[in-house]
């Protein structure tokens, strides 16, 4: 009897995996998984049956740990969340009656926060900048919206390039309500190897550190910068009384 | 030389937890935290000195751990992730010359998605319904904008004695924008002991079930359910093409 883990692996590194990640592709005979994550976590697959496929073969991906999940027990992988931008959705939407147990990880936004400090203290949004299955005017629309609701905003995949000037193009509606001052985190692989960090505000933010594999998270109303720490209160008093 | 790992140990149960954050509370000699987080932990604490207040006691713990931290390998916890309406940006806030590290967990809503499907594949936001240290009024406008621009919403402390009756408010606003038959999961103690779970629409969405420690998910203009599993497409496109 078979079974299928869709495993969010967190970060990338081995250690920012849940234990249950770690134990779900030890207990697995088959891993699948985007050759670039697959290659992260090389010490826990030796002897592993392996199917790696390129960054656009997620749906082949899908059908095929689907296949194999009726006989073997397989995990297909996804760094960060596997319920976040990852391959749960596309398998239970492909699923007919295999067993599939989605085991959730640390998301991209939440690794990229705990390096710069804590701009994640209020509530947040995730938007992803990619348009391929999504209208560009839609997720302009959100980034207005959520600026205007004084959300965090953290940008999944803000660059890429076929689409190089959305980035400074949403960093423009931003500026439209959200003061200079504003900090603005780059983190460009959060927790693994290469990882590199910016602390920019609004108006100095330089778009040309962005990549791909990049995590930009924009402060709120309430966020700042204190010893290149960028912190959000978690609320909207005048002040905390921290001298009790 | 002592140091503060401030830790996000996932919802609850040990394997849900990061290997790193639990090295990190092995590696500690105290451990701070609300007394029934600390419950949940139990095996990986024998012998350490413990501290634990209770609910509101969020400053002194602080305080205190940074003051033991100057001396000591002290490790705060919080459930989910310390970013996330945890407890990084107080310490960050109050800290002076202490050495800090943020180990981040996987967020509450992170857990409840991954228990009722896959209902988090697109744009999303967090809202906290708590209004102790944020505005009632910001809070409905930010459900209103992030209805308009079509978010997955997760809202955190959805409900308390001290105000029954926001969550149902808030949900007449989303009503407003989005179809009767949207999906709406409730999970409380997402990965934990006395875990429950209830998928609705917004017609018939029932809040007696709701209690301090669920987390509600309401889905976008694109989420079904089928077969029970609540699911959110990764866009917009008309159809998925699944037959290859």
């Amino acid at each position: 009897m078979g079974k299928l883990y869709v495993i969010g692996m967190g970060p990338g590194g081995i250690e920012h995996m849940t234990i249950k990640a770690k134990k779900a592709i030890e207990d697995s005979e088959v891993i699948i998984g985007y050759t670039k994550y697959i290659d992260l976590i090389t010490p826990l697959i030796q002897g592993k049956e392996v199917f790696s496929t390129g960054m656009k073969g997620e749906i082949p991906r899908c059908k095929k740990a689907l296949e194999l999940s009726r006989e073997k027990k397989v995990a297909i992988i996804s760094t960060g969340d596997a319920g976040i931008y990852g391959m749960a959705g596309l398998i239970l939407q492909m699923k007919n009656d295999e067993v599939v147990e989605i085991i959730p990880g640390v998301t991209a936004s939440s690794a990229a926060a705990s390096i710069v400090g804590a701009p994640l203290m209020h509530d947040n949004c995730n938007i992803s900048l990619s348009d391929l299955l999504t209208p560009y005017d839609l997720i302009k629309k959100r980034v207005e919206l959520a600026t205007q609701g004084d959300f965090i905003i953290s940008l999944y995949n803000p660059k890429s390039k076929s689409r190089p000037n959305n980035l400074s193009e949403v960093l423009n509606i931003v500026r439209k309500y959200r003061d200079g001052k504003t900090p603005v985190a780059v983190v460009k692989n959060a927790l693994r190897d290469g990882q590199e960090t910016y602390i920019f505000t609004l108006d100095d933010f330089d778009d040309s550190v962005v990549d791909m594999l990049s995590i930009v998270i924009i402060g709120n109303s309430q966020s700042y910068i204190k010893d290149n720490i960028f912190i959000t209160p978690r609320g909207y008093e005048k002040k905390e009384e921290f001298n009790l």
